[in-house]
């Protein structure tokens, strides 16, 4: 409970966690570009505006839409996918501001997170690459597409001053947040993990099933190793089973310490209660012992779309058993990676340099942005 | 998308559409106690707090637990749902401060509202009396209880003055956004409406159907007459049955006019898009063509908990086919009824007499409060 | 309870219910081709089989599948779709015999039963008429195909010795069942439907959606008015959503009788006992209030796949209230149709005349051969 | 599906694999008692009708209700669950005979079947005792009510002449036919499972969640272990989820193979498909990819209840990665433990030492007994 409370506190606390004249520019803030206003786009947007040290500088979409309406609300300049002058037209007829193509975009922008659909990764690389951009991709594209990938709590150091990179995908993310600390307390960790995924998100009615489980027969699936792209040290593989449900991923890990590791339940429990984006809470204690309660939870809370940027463990569903760790952890899918993003580009830009200090920023100041 | 859009504006309108001064009543903001401060507490509670003539004076729970923290976070003043002193004093052993039991919340407040569990009504209405404050009951309580129901578009009138009132369920609310205007425009209405319902809340994991329909085998169902209660003059009945589903009800709905009525599908598009708190969007235009999409939209509108305070209608599935009207429309079970708390603590403290001023100010009041 | 443990019985009652040489028909029995051995021709093919007057001489199947070996079981000899010779060939390469193409089985066929999926009846219906062989089309072929459709109850007269017909849809099928002895009684029947339809079949594991309502928003919707291609006196309109589940329809009616109609709640449901293929059950009595109870029972019942046959309809939720009758029925959407297709096939080779003798005998053959 | 075809044949074949006269017996048939004729009661019921070295000496209901009519229609001689004579009289008044209470029926048979609900096992097992009756009990008892557990392929030796046993869960079995002949080839085996459980069974519309994903807290869960109970020497662990489906189980499983086992992924499918009562089939060349399909070929094979007795694996979600083997299967949870209720009873009686050939008996007579 104490967790909880300390994340429904930190909304009020000051968001200036060093004074303004301390961070690592000089010049005004960073100006970001959104190509890409849809699912994980409009949420990225919400977040770098409410950061001090950063500003949306333009959100692209396909043409005129109800997405429009949002930026127009929020006072994000509009701007085309694509620089054809007709579909650029298109917006005035509709009575939305446009105010150029990508192109324009990009020439204005200090980096841009690509929020495109996927399969459109490496046209969109050439063309970041072309305006001489800093970019970041999301989880949908490759680690190969830039070679460099990204979590805040795994490696940010190594991502300082890239010209590109990727924020892995929810799956990855979640990883991360919980093995990477047991990694760097052991300094070897070996993990199994049975991936229960979501088969649609919430405001998809497209895609079944509607009463059946379905596994991915690729085996092991490629969900896990994809932890070793921001944390080459941690050995990892899983399994992967798709179930009718839209609200969150589930994982079921065991993880092998090695001898030595001096850890127990307990104190594996403190620890994950102190890393950043992770909520630790007993299940039966306070009667969430699903992911309906758990997203329950996120709305009283309150951030918007429901949002649930952090991992949730269950207290009372880890357990050590010599040196194999048991736990469950659910994931938003549709959010956790949300500040990832943020943190993100003040690595590329070399603003910040401890991580620490700008997941602290980045939460703080989302967090006072939905008055939470 | 039209309406869509004013939706988005409303929040940044004035709220005051009336001058402070010219309002009915001279003393300071109205004083709302909260009896229960659970999904609809929360929800009302908030609602209060958005609006400038009446202030949360305190909200009970039962004990300490999670949501003493969104009280105090909020600022509201806790008390103890009995009066019992051990209870009391519980609360301050987990570190929260209570400030007494409910008779000690019902001896400074002006009106109570009711939002504890089903079953509760006739005792607490006893207490009400007793401390002689006015009350609002909630739908899941029976008209019976104090002879009299509420709803903002029927009989806001009506309910002037009184010493206590039930606003009726999100069912009844919902059919009476859209019956009551045609009512009024054709003077008779005889309606057969089908409820398609929702079988648990989100955040329930305990009921099914996972996998099933099921009937409400009372025939015709209760929830059809209940509009009678607002407006006796619509003849309607209904049949209901459940689905595996957490998000929408759904009303599947045939309403005959009169003869002479002189409507068109246009022009009743047109009353319904003029009418508060109705949304009519075209569902293939749009994409929105199933509930995930309309609760998908209202995560976008960005009230808190995702809330849909409107009844969704979708364009086109209204045909007038002689003087028969078929259409569907869509109701967000937790949340539609809110705002009609609001009118009616103004009903009854006979502050407002016009219902369609009361909705303007409770629901930009609303918007303005989540910053929409 | 009476009307299921008849059921039960009915499987050991003699199928002779006419003596073998009373039948219209002198020579052997009907030769019937199953064109499309799959989710339908599977079922029909096994009916057939059932009856001592018929008999499969052919079932096609596009290729070499798990379906051969379904057909290779029971002994019906395979053909393919197409007439392609390649193709035929590839049957044997994987240890099938293919008799040959399509034309080949309609060559040796009295009728042809299409099962193909939808929209090839068209293509087909040339086939057909060019080998002269009589066709009985599924419902998601159109009325206009053939200009004739089949219900047994509804019009089996009309379609005697016709060429080619079509047996109307599983809701229309289950609307029939229920209607047109209510209309014969009356001579006059107005009827609103609201269909909460499966959204998919048990087996389909690609379509959604997982959690929303779908309504069909061509309003009305043209499932109710097809009844009026098998029995145009009765008037009727529907309203259709579909719902996340895979085992049944339900239908929520509203039947407005004519003055002087003399029917009680209880006549109707005696009505309703004596009519074939409806089951009529008290549902809070024998704990069945739901499709998943439903289902349950005939799994019980034990024909394979666990298929109904009959239209469900509650017994507590049937109610007549002045001349208006509500009431709810559950379809089994994969198999309500099956045992119409073989009375449809006697309507057209004119080998039995009375309606409820095809379906006596249909019935129990089906029932004996599953060993109920 | 030369696996599946074997199973569709397997029905046809002689179920005389042993000659009358050289089985363990020289008395006639054994008498089996079913104690509860409900879910499992009613499926052992059907596989001891169709064995010919026992028989159905009676089934106990609590009193007069659908079931009895599903004993009756099978021959088999009804008993009351109680000795109370008001209760035994009960049947009469509804039409059914019967034969007397649990003791009367106890004092007739040689074996007892107890298929009642979970918590009544230690009573019953006194009753069972007290009248010197050989017992099985089922997997909702836990071992130690007996102190002996059964498997067919695990340790049918063990339980040769045995007094009383249990068989196992169906996910304990499940888990057995697979892990059981690699253990015999490894004489080593190290397991870890993660079981995505079906949340309710299809007749049970009560049971949630309809939109999320509830894990086991108490971890490692208790399903694993179980296999300990049969196999002690297979070092086994589990976590557990259950997801929004009806139909099965699937275990994602993780298994570590001692250095110099000798296997490939390869050669362990061929070991499975060995195996008695696994099914292996490659899930994208048959389009078998989710349980959807899995129990939609289940209806196929035709088997009362569309019940599948066999295990399935997925033939390309099979993987060995050096030492560790990964794979995926599948549980039919409502019957793969009724045919291993019959080797059982031939174990407790000693009338088959080899469970090979009592699997094979069992098998063949099922099939044969539905016609398979």
């Amino acid at each position: 409970m104490s967790t909880l409370k300390s994340i429904i506190d930190r909304g009020s606390i000051t968001a200036s966690i060093r004074p303004k004249g301390a961070w690592g520019y000089t010049m005004g803030s960073i100006k970001v570009a959104i190509n890409g206003f849809g699912t994980i786009g409009k949420r990225v947007a919400d977040a770098v505006d409410a950061q001090d040290d950063m500003e949306i500088i333009g959100v692209t979409k396909t043409g005129p839409s109800f997405g429009c309406d949002l930026a127009v609300k929020k006072g994000f300049p509009l701007y085309c996918t694509f620089d054809d002058a007709g579909r650029i037209a298109a917006f005035a007829e509709q009575g939305y501001e446009c105010k150029g193509g990508l192109s324009d975009l990009l020439s204005v922008a200090d980096v841009v997170i690509d929020c495109a659909p996927g399969k459109m990764g490496a046209g969109n690389l050439a063309k970041y690459k072309a305006a001489g951009i800093k970019h970041i991709f999301q989880g949908g594209e490759k680690h190969d597409l830039t070679g460099l990938s990204y979590t805040s709590c795994a490696n940010h150091a190594a991502n300082l001053n890239a010209e590109g990179t990727r924020v892995v995908s929810c799956n990855t993310t979640g990883l991360s947040r919980t093995l990477v600390p047991l990694y760097e307390h052991c300094s070897s960790l070996k993990v199994e993990c049975t991936m229960i995924r979501r088969a649609a998100d919430p405001g998809d009615s497209k895609k079944g099933p509607i009463n059946a489980i379905k596994p991915v027969l690729k085996v092991p699936s490629h969900h896990g190793p994809d932890v070793m792209t921001v944390k080459p040290e941690i050995e990892i593989n899983s399994l992967a089973v798709a179930v009718p449900t839209t609200i969150m991923h589930v994982h079921s890990i065991i993880a092998d310490l090695p001898e030595g590791h001096g850890l127990t339940t307990e104190s594996i429990i403190e620890m994950w209660k102190e890393q950043p984006r992770v909520i630790v809470m007993h299940g039966e204690e306070n009667r969430i012992t699903t992911t309906a309660e758990v997203m329950e939870m996120a709305r009283d809370i309150g951030r918007k779309w429901g949002d649930l940027h952090e991992i949730f463990v269950w207290e009372d569903g880890v357990k050590l058993v010599g040196n194999r760790l048991y736990y469950f952890q659910a994931i938003h899918q549709e959010s956790d990676v949300i500040p990832e993003n943020i943190d993100c580009i003040r690595a590329l830009m070399g603003t910040e340099t401890d991580w620490k200090i700008s997941v602290a920023k980045t939460d703080a100041s989302i967090d006072a942005y939905y008055n939470l």
